[in-house]
């Protein structure tokens, strides 16, 4: 996107809200660390770290924390949802991708995301 | 908000765009990593985990996993620009306080902020 003095945003963030997924999986730590992980590798992304925490009695959070960003769920069983962020910066990392694997994952039955560009800079922003 | 079968959200999630900030404070992991904790701390949330990168030549990223959800932050010291999420659950943390913090010790000339609210049960999201 070039519109007069508006570059290219830095970075793009895509927010799911995952609903009417199944309580079992929301709430497997290993499971949702590997389906990030692997998220993350579709996407050509580059991992610096794995952070999670499991909850009691219910819910896990987490984050993966790469080159371009991160990707971050929390989750809540008991209402078969679960909140994901992939959030990419770079041309080399496609956010949808990683987008498709998750979904693809935890099986929601309802699904929206919502893509917002991060970082447009303008002259006046960057004074 | 109570609209018909729409219930209470169960996250508030904040998106700051802070541009025109000091390279120097983009750049210095430390002092960012400080402000985050304290900012969590004086929005009444508990940390589970602080993980921070720092970028060659330049640039930080990290995320402050908390009982409540996630702060994270990626800088771009070359653009004076840091885009920074502020995601809290529960009654108890205000997420506004954490980003009053922020904004307070990062100073930018430029801020926007856009509140989004994450899990919103209706009765077909949860089926």
């Amino acid at each position: 996107m070039r519109m007069g003095g508006l570059r290219r945003e830095l970075g793009r963030h895509l927010i799911l809200e995952l609903y009417g997924c199944s309580p079992m999986l929301l709430d497997d730590e290993a499971f949702i660390k590997n389906v990030l992980a692997e998220a993350v590798k579709k996407a050509n992304g580059n991992i610096c770290g794995v952070f999670f925490h499991k909850f009691n009695p219910q819910g896990v959070t987490g984050v993966v924390l790469i080159s371009e960003s991160h990707v971050s769920i929390h989750t809540w069983p008991e209402y078969g949802y679960a909140a994901v962020d992939v959030f990419t910066c770079g041309e080399r990392m496609d956010p949808w991708k990683a987008c498709e694997h998750i979904v693809e994952n935890f099986k929601p039955s309802n699904v929206n995301v919502l893509e917002i560009k991060r970082g447009l800079l303008t002259q006046s922003n960057r004074s």
